[in-house]
């Protein structure tokens, strides 16, 4: 038996298609150069494509082809970059860097970058819609389950509860209601639709969604911890400065301590539900690790 | 034989309930309260409703029950409704007032405006993929026709031209073009997802889509029409004072007597397409001569 396929390797051979097949459809479309530039611009600022990767990584755990989830991967990488250019602008987060690059909005100014958001929103449903490797019933789903992770119940609700607590003392409870939203939902359809698409059963599909769940909230807390511990080793930023900003967090809710057990917790919740698939779950348990050891 | 059912007594009929099942749909959905505030202000903002009616009419004209549209025809009226929330904003038209009202951002602020867009764009297609009452190949072909519409190639690309065009000197051409993607895209969805639920033949979809993309024009024509006459009569603006804004119109390009024999062209091409139909077509006949002789 051939040793099952590693995460780097799985991310090196998928991270760069995902990024030309994104572009590749944008630019086979008609429509005015400036919005397409903006567009394309977004999709090609790099990021981790964390969640195509799970799409994809879901069907190779089914043993089915992963290429059957391009578009849909895509779609669902398109989502969240659209997502990035609408928080990034100057009424919500007012960001003028991404990753190093200029924003969005800096670089086309506002109008060019809510449409070009309005565009690959839009455009994701075509996406998936167009495929000619679904069934009409897999599109479906898979459309219905996409605008509910992304819409007013999903992230695009999460968006609005998280710009409503900025300013205020959350609880853990309300500060956990706002990741499942925020970035949970999302994070939740890549390893959902990776399911449908392989034709895995309900009972499949809850021990997926359960999976995503907690690695979804996993994310979130280390994303917290790395705000304090990257700082601290790079600029020396003290512990518990994004308190002092009235930004709730894990460690400032939980401390440190506590963020790290909720993080195992998660952790160990996510992996116990995909050893009980009937199939080998190693690269998802290695993207699971990946998510509470990565250091940026 | 009955007398075929009035424009009147149809929107009388249909206009109300577009509305209503639009409202209670967003209500049932769990969200952050100010979120489903926004999103139900504009929904509820009132306007003629032209492209559900259009929609519904075109269903009733294949003698299949209307109902069997009510979802479609309610995501297109949310894609519009958000369109006009995210054309209202500071960074693109920039206005305070819609329909006597204040603007979305105007009561909610930008983000809160940006995100009901956002939430109503999304979810729209969650209603039509969710809909109990078509089949799954219906579905994702009406999908597939609205994101067309409705995105980069359609509405939102149409949007982008008309803000690069605004300073500008447009060719009548030119003109044209950004009508037919801004508005027209939409207007042709309309009348072609009718088809689509009734079961049209491809050669019925040419001809009602040729309809939709004459009445898409003659509506545009008499808006700048009414723009002129309309303000002549009520303030006593001079015909050509959009000329002098550089905002190029029909009768600025063609004069006011050339935009109205453009406009009676449209109309003619609109009602040859659809008496070519094998059906009773005076109710969309009726529609195409409203949107001519309208005077707001």
């Amino acid at each position: 038996m051939n040793s099952p396929i590693t995460l780097k390797e799985f991310q090196q051979e998928h991270g760069e298609l995902i990024t030309n097949h994104m572009v590749k459809n944008v630019e086979r479309l008609s429509m005015p150069p400036v919005l397409k530039e903006a567009m394309v611009y977004s999709l090609q600022a790099g990021g981790k494509r964390i969640r195509p990767i799970l799409l994809l990584a879901a069907i190779e755990t089914f043993n089915q082809d992963p290429m059957l989830g391009l578009n849909t991967a895509a779609a669902l990488e398109m989502i969240h970059t659209y997502s990035l250019i609408h928080d990034d602008l100057p009424s919500m987060d007012d960001d003028d860097l991404r990753r190093g690059k200029p924003t969005n909005h800096k670089m086309f100014g506002e109008a060019a970058a809510i449409l070009a958001g309005d565009g690959l929103l839009t455009y994701s449903f075509q996406l998936i819609a167009e495929d000619p490797a679904l069934t009409s019933d897999k599109k479906v789903k898979l459309i219905a389950l996409l605008a509910r992770c992304a819409g007013p119940e999903g992230m695009v609700g999460g968006q609005v509860a998280d710009i409503e607590g900025e300013m205020k003392q959350l609880t853990a409870n309300e500060l956990e209601n706002i990741h499942v939203h925020k970035t949970g939902k999302l994070l939740t359809f890549s390893v959902i639709a990776g399911g449908i698409i392989s034709g895995a059963s309900d009972n499949e599909l809850e021990l997926l969604e359960r999976f995503a769940f907690h690695i979804g909230l996993a994310f979130q807390i280390q994303d917290d911890i790395l705000d304090i511990e990257g700082s601290e080793e790079m600029i020396g930023k003290p512990v518990g400065s994004d308190e002092s900003k009235h930004k709730s967090t894990y460690p400032s809710l939980l401390t440190m301590k506590g963020a790290k057990e909720k993080l195992q917790f998660h952790l160990d919740e996510a992996l116990m539900s995909i050893d009980e698939l009937p199939v080998d779950s190693s690269l998802l348990t290695e993207i699971a690790q990946l998510i509470v050891s990565r250091n940026h």
